[in-house]
């Protein structure tokens, strides 16, 4: 198939250009480095440096023989998105061109604005080079579980139908996010569920939970061909947080009380689900909606994790609380349905002791490099 | 009270500033002319040329010794949005500076995208000028019961509580425009819901239907303080069109089978509203929304009523279905609340015979200047 990624250059984009490649599938990717530059600004750097992406899809051409087409530039720019969606003709166009940091977003007015900015010109101008030049292409749009918030009902599958007072519609589902970044990703579900009911558009929304992994099988082939691992407080999951202080001797910092559940999914399992919705379009003039995630945990479930694996691996885990920088539930009803990726034929990797262990001696590699002034909260919500 | 009213050259912006200044408010009105600028370039000019903002402030203070503070200039320009808020230290902002038309929004890539970029960053910029030098502001923002759409159940004021497998949560009420520009109004209220969430903001979102009128007690000291009268197909409503069509001697132009229901309001009720909410402000952290129309009219029942009021009068007023531009339900459920602001103390205005008559006989006043090429559709929604 004919693909394309936005944000070709981030943690997911890269090695989901490595896993449809690989397959024989012809890829383009397109990135502005923006999250280098933002990492950069805020001394915010991944742990492992990593290859350019021209530089990256080389190694993995010299490596494998199949070629990633590479595009800088920036999907906010309509001209260049147009003129690469014509001459691309893309079957499927995945979504990941989207500020991703909440703290970052939280920060001051400046970031803020880049972020909704940002985030939605990138996600209109994907559905308007569709619109214009490639009407048949399926957008693949990462979304995140954090569109729906931590609501006291049962979260559905992107749909719920609503008895009020003697008769029923179907809506999407409410949501209320925790971050402006979030909220970015609530006004991109909106926007396009739009382009979807006025032009037919076809659309899979992925609401995804936090992802974490630092391999793939593509990925395995050159030390160069790595994931990006971010552990810092703006770029860093709370996963890579943890992975981090634990290897570094610093204490887990555990927001407020630690209830705060979400669910999570390997990098492997994101693969698989990007690949299964790509090979699966749901048809025009369908807004398709899936929880992608395998698993839900509490952040003090996975700091226990992280604890006993580490102090099993003869690293000396503590568990510390540190006031919640975030203005979030800390104890919350939490019961999301994901069933439709497994319809789909997702084979979950759950985040075992051994898979944890991987992780751990993974970042043990670079230990040296670990610079702990970064794994502190710095970004504030409340003002 | 001080009163920052944003999008102050409008149909409804300018009515509102000489409604507050008559009443001893501190008034200061920001607006950058795009409407005007929109209408030049889509020969959509109102049928009375109205002098620009300054002069209308001048001749405003020549009359009633009042003065309204005139600062031309963008709202995107969070520079200038924020020295206006700082220096004007605003207890209400009442925000209408929005690319209004519907059909505008929907004329193609470069009209989506400005409607998109400019509600939404006046929006964003309204909100971060008062978190950072305004933060016991009130903002009064101009929603749309477009917002809702139409769906099949009772449209609420806003809210609805959900009860879903035994358990129950209170959300915002699923809203599903039908054009570009309701989908930017769908996007404000999530974003400003987001900022008092987190902020703290007060916010009143006032879901208005289409409003009438062309004339108040202040517009009525000078001619040249009237509203802007629009009866083209981008910035008119259904009802100027056809006041003005009934006057021309062209059939109305019902769009499709002319049961689409909306709520409509006599411009002094407008105002009445938008008092009401600025007198009874929320309080800080709260998002008040209070559906803003006072009965509903399907488009036949329009048609009908301007045909008899016309016919009476010696007009000759003919209804002829034209295909529907847009993509829209044209029978459908509609029973939306409305009891908020009757409930802050609203005395309604109806559509009667003789308010009918009225604008039927302002229109006549400007019968030559009337283009009988602008009252037809030229923006389609289906591509």
């Amino acid at each position: 198939m004919r693909i394309m990624i936005l944000g070709g250059d981030g943690y997911l984009g890269w090695p989901t250009a490595m896993h449809f490649a690989a397959r024989g599938d012809d890829v383009t990717v397109i990135d502005n480095y923006l999250r280098r530059q933002i990492a950069l600004q805020t001394d915010s750097e991944a742990l492992i440096r990593t290859p350019n992406l021209q530089e990256r899809a080389d190694l993995f051409g010299a490596s494998t023989n199949h070629r990633i087409e590479v595009v800088i530039g920036d999907c906010c720019d309509y001209d260049l998105m147009r003129r690469v969606v014509r001459d691309a003709q893309p079957e499927a166009i995945i979504h990941y061109a989207e500020q991703p940091s909440a703290p970052y977003s939280m920060r001051d007015y400046r970031s803020a604005a880049l972020t909704l900015d940002n985030n939605l010109k990138a996600t209109f101008n994907a559905a308007w080079a569709v619109i214009e030049e490639a009407p048949d292409a399926h957008i693949v749009k990462l979304g995140t579980m954090g569109e729906y918030g931590t609501p006291s009902i049962d979260i559905e599958e992107g749909w719920i139908e609503i008895e009020h007072k003697g008769r029923k519609d179907t809506f999407l589902y409410p949501r209320k996010a925790g971050s402006l970044y979030h909220t970015t990703k609530v006004l991109d579900t909106d926007l396009l569920y739009f382009y979807v009911r006025t032009y037919g558009l076809q659309v899979t929304d992925l609401m995804q939970g936090p992802v974490y992994g630092l391999r793939t099988p593509e990925s395995d082939l050159d030390e160069r061909l790595q994931p990006n691992f971010h552990y810092d407080d703006i770029f860093g999951t709370v996963v890579n947080r943890f992975l981090t202080q634990a290897v570094a001797g610093i204490p887990l910092t555990v927001y407020g009380r630690g209830g705060q559940t979400r669910g999570y999914l390997n990098l492997l399992d994101t693969l698989q689900c990007v690949d299964l919705a790509v090979r699966h379009p749901p048809g025009a003039g369908q807004l398709r909606i899936l929880n992608q995630f395998t698993e839900t945990f509490s952040v003090n479930d996975l700091a226990e994790k992280v604890r006993r694996v580490g102090n099993g691996m003869g690293l000396s885990v503590e568990i510390q609380t540190v006031d919640n920088p975030r203005a979030e539930a800390e104890e919350h009803y939490y019961n999301p349905a994901h069933s439709g990726l497994k319809d789909l034929g997702l084979q979950p990797h759950y985040l075992t002791d051994d898979v944890m262990a991987d992780l751990l001696e993974t970042v043990m590699r670079y230990k040296d490099q670990i610079q702990p002034r970064k794994v502190l909260p710095r970004v504030r919500w409340k003002r």
